[in-house]
């Protein structure tokens, strides 16, 4: 332990004596770093980067109101005057995590949860559980038309008899796919021995493990994973704000925000001139932290202007300035009032929130109102760069694609309709799957690829993408390719 | 106002007392930043950071001649030791702006055109009129063909009697896909009153607004937008030489540089050593500012060698060095000699420069002496880190794979005339469009996306893009299925 | 010659005089650069940037083993005290190179191999023969089956009597195509004379040039280039281990290696922090150096812990930690023994590791216990920075995903062989190639594109790419056309 010890001594850079009381690390964090410093290096060296290894939540609160990073007026007092260390996040709520063990004498549980960095994020998370994202489970598995959709995908497709037969796809299949994003649900099965440098020890047996999906169902029954954009052990608020963290689950082409803002000016600015910009400061001061909007300054983070008066408030509820869903199931449509949106049905019975036929099923869905608000709050965040004439005209065709595109997704339903009715596919009426048949997948191609597409590259002004990358192209040929078939088929 | 003038003589990074006589800034761009600075603090403070409002016009031409940034040996005397600023750009050229409007007692326009830029900027402006680039909009709109083609890609398809009905796109869809890169036409269609900050204000409004396409169509009648490449309002040049602002345009698989780039020997080292590279020096010195081209150096950019001797001309014409058109329409061909291409017929009297059979339209076109003069000035930039050989194979390979993907580019043709001898799809001689059927779309796809993206992978040597990518496995796959297509539905 | 040799002292950084006793470069290679620091500015200057060109091979060895950057023990004594400069690579070994040429009194050859860099970088070549690319080229061609897939791909596709015959690949498309990475055969064909600035010079002609495939086969008759990953002439060990130079070939569809990694954590973490990182430290510190892993770190590098206790050993065979063989051909299987998989014949006599089913050649491929070690040896370096639970739960997964991606590789090789048999497409029993038919072609996007890409996004944890990008929905999506196609043609 001696050597590890002096190892510890040398990371945090002391350059004699054991950690004294001017450290801020706790004595209980202390005695994880002695194993971990040496058993994995690469956690405790990112973490002593993090502001969390750096800065008391005392200290953090003494900064004026519009710097501070934690959302809470008053943290427990056992926590104000010490780094944010690993027994500190791995103890915390000691009693409500089912995947807690004894690890040397402390309780300690793998999975830090939404609830534990609520102790200090309180706001943060409070507003995260308004954020779809936080559903992101659910709305996909307690949704029968997602769940089906799911297994055409994922499902291990057998040949018997001339006939596919689809095998359902088992939990490690849809953690590496859907639920990769979506989230895990994260359980503790049970414990097991295992060898290691410092003797047997025993470790958690943890279901549906490793995850970080937005929509995780973790031991503590919370949902969600901070650490999905907050990678750990660094949280660094410049990773949050970086297009990257965002496209990792925004990239392909289902929903494709990253690959338009790539070929969108922002992007290019971004990509050019970032190397000069500020990631770190709170608040972000527009024009001069950053030069052009990423990701997180249009849909999270805390901008102030010139003189600090406030651009946009911080909101992990992210859809706050959202006017629309862009992405189609099948076709655009007002924001949903709620993040859980499991308990949609409309008139056709189906939990979507619009009907086949585009109309929305607004009981469910923001009104006229307040998708103008939405839309004025992002106007403001626009107004920093752009005079209104830019803007104004910005959001009329926005407008106009959403509307087209719309159309362009009813037209394709309404062959996909007729191949219903004519047997050449076979749909709800057959109790079949709706997602199985080939021109059924072209349908589903049609708004989940081509429509999103194109409403992305129109919201952030990346036409190069929204054309003959992943768009309009394919919009009109998919068309003519689905009625096509029918003439071949019937 | 007080405040405001506070504000902003922090920005300017005055320590006290009023924006003396020893600022660059104008009395006129100063009264715009008094109001601006606050209501749109991004666009100011971007421009704090450009050479713009750093250095004087008369400072600018001090420099040695293979330094300055503009063209002209002698600027207008009221421009001349002042910095460039809003009022400076915005009033350019009084009375030629159609979309000028008053605002506090000046007259301003919104639009500021590659006119305006010209009274620094003239070689580059005049350059730029040679570029295809500055005719992007009416190549594509006062060509019947493309018109077609953007008509049937972009258009509303409706179902109509199991037929669809293709509704022509909107100015507004148009704008948001083909015109983004192309350009729109901005008019300035009347005023209205908007509420600011400042109080009721008259503001134009602007059709085909907002656009920053590279053949947009001024209300000063005329064509571009410097800004396209020279992001406002920093216009810094590492930004143009950047592969982030040719990607805008030029990343899609219809003409995929920069994809091709990523993946290039030239785009790692890009990627990987940027960081070490000078991207505002001028000129622009090989091997110490830079240790491989980005598009601007081969394309645009003044490259000097190691003792100052010129490897390239600084050129906005861009097409110098280019001896082929990669870009097929449908086939790869000499570049054409005007920017204008409006006039090309070919002997079918289709607006095309090539036969059907791939023949190029020769007088249109460049011969092949100057073929070779723009052969040799590319080659000469290639030979500052390449030997002899290397460099002439690379450009026999070139001219090998512009040979083959031509005629794969035949072979479909023939197959599409095929098809519509047999009636499988309606053609020019039905006086159809040739850009709706399934097949005609293959065709496309098959010169659009396939072959060029061969032929600029081999230009740019960027192989991984060009065979599965997006290259010679669908060019010859689209091949086999449109034969197939044709066995199909006879 | 005067003002040449003023520009080298000037590039070199003396203020005047000669070259004295205290250059590191030697006399030979001073002779090199008078005239090539002007012709090919580039190279010079990029090279001076190299620890070739600053550091002896005497001064590399006096470095504590772990920093050594060289693996011989002892170097030439005429190489020890210079910098490895022009003359000492491009004069290495002479006798053993068939282009070689005289060229001002010296005997120079312009393609360096793996013999040359061996002088120095012994271990490192020596590893290299048994990593499958330093085979890539004759793995290619030495094997019937890739070469009809080569020819399909690459061949030029001509209409004639309404079938199409496919004209075989001439060498400049291969090279332009899949050798561009696989690698050409180099071969001096002679010597032509060109004019210089230094007047007339004899220079050779090389066939298959350029080229820097990672299974080059050079004029001396040894296989790879190492300039491939090391980019000549600054060969800087951060290239190497940064994504882009994998990306170069493994990017695309069939391999996307960093096209996963992009839209991986580790990516993200790699884009936003790695300006933080020090890519030039041997050896390489986890947690200190990087915070996370690059290709290079889990396939090449040495890495080391806390307290310099190795994580993982340098290799250049690169497989060391690789269990499977995840690119399927056409099914995923145990790595191959050698790097020489020329002579593996499956029972069917095809020159393939697995069978038509799915079952591997296990003679030709490492066992379970060497498949269990390699293994082990990756999940040490995951457990720099994750607990046991996490990284055993991730390679389960990957487990599952290797064994339901081959199974739809079966399904989709069973939907094949129907087609044969109902003669809708022609295959190994008509002597006709299997890649060629319409449905071939769908059966090699399976495996080749979809099955590869689902296994590369779970075994990197980029589930975005792995999905809808270009995985598990194609891979579904494939099946159903394929057997739709059957019935529509049968």
């Amino acid at each position: 332990m001696k050597k590890l010890l002096f190892g510890f001594t040398l990371i945090l850079g002391f350059s004699g004596g054991a950690l004294g009381a001017d450290s801020l690390v706790s004595e209980d964090s202390e005695t994880c770093i002695e194993c971990h410093a040496s058993l994995h290096p690469g956690i405790v060296k990112d973490w002593l980067k993090s502001a969390h290894a750096k800065v008391s939540p005392a200290q953090a609160l003494n900064k004026p109101k519009l710097e501070r990073r934690i959302s809470v007026e008053k943290v427990p007092e056992h926590l104000a005057n010490k780094a944010i260390g690993c027994a500190e996040c791995h103890t915390m709520n000691e009693g409500t995590h089912q995947d807690s063990f004894e690890h040397n004498d402390y309780q300690v549980h793998t999975v830090v949860t939404p609830n534990d960095c609520a102790v200090c994020h309180e706001a943060e998370a409070r507003q995260y559980q308004k954020n779809l994202m936080s559903k992101a489970r659910t709305i996909l598995l307690e949704n029968p038309v997602y769940m089906d959709l799911m297994t055409q995908i994922n499902g291990t497709h057998r040949l018997e008899d001339k006939e596919i037969i689809v095998i359902p796809p088992n939990a490690d299949t849809n953690a590496d796919a859907c639920l990769y994003c979506h989230g895990t649900k994260v359980e503790m099965e049970g414990l097991k021995t295992v060898d290691s440098d410092m003797g047997e020890m025993e470790v958690p047996i943890l279901s549906g493990w490793p995850n970080q999906g937005v929509g995780r169902l973790n031991p503590d029954g919370t949902t969600g994973s901070c650490s999905a954009c907050h990678v750990r052990h660094q949280y660094s608020i410049e990773m949050a704000r970086r297009p990257y963290t965002c496209s990792e689950c925004h990239k392909g082409p289902d929903v494709p925000a990253y690959a338009v803002y790539q070929v969108s000016k922002h992007g290019n600015i971004h990509s050019t001139h970032n190397k000069e910009w500020d990631f770190r400061a709170v608040p972000w001061k527009v024009g001069k932290d950053f030069t052009a909007p990423t990701c997180g300054a249009c849909h999270v983070s805390l901008l102030v202007g010139e003189d600090g008066e406030i651009v946009a408030e911080r909101t992990h509820q992210m859809n706050n300035r959202s006017t629309w869903r862009l992405f189609g199931v099948p076709y655009a449509h007002p924001h949903p009032k709620s993040s859980d949106t499991s308990t949609i049905r409309n008139k056709a019975g189906l939990p979507l929130p619009t009907e086949l036929t585009g109309e929305p099923v607004s009981q469910f869905l923001i009104d006229a109102k307040e998708q103008q608000q939405r839309r004025d709050a992002m106007k403001t965040i626009c107004l920093s760069c752009h005079g209104n004439g830019w803007v104004d005209g910005h959001f009329e065709r926005l407008e106009n694609t959403i509307a087209t595109t719309n159309e362009m997704t009813l037209t394709s339903t309404k062959i996909l309709i007729t191949a219903w009715d004519k047997g050449v596919a076979k749909g709800l009426e057959h109790h079949d799957s709706i997602f199985n048949d080939v021109i059924e997948k072209k349908w589903t191609e049609q708004w989940l690829f081509y429509a999103n597409s194109a409403r992305l590259a129109s919201a952030m002004a990346g036409a190069d993408y929204g054309v003959f990358a992943n768009g309009r192209w394919y919009l009109s040929k998919n068309i003519q390719e689905m009625l096509d078939y029918i003439h071949m088929r019937e």
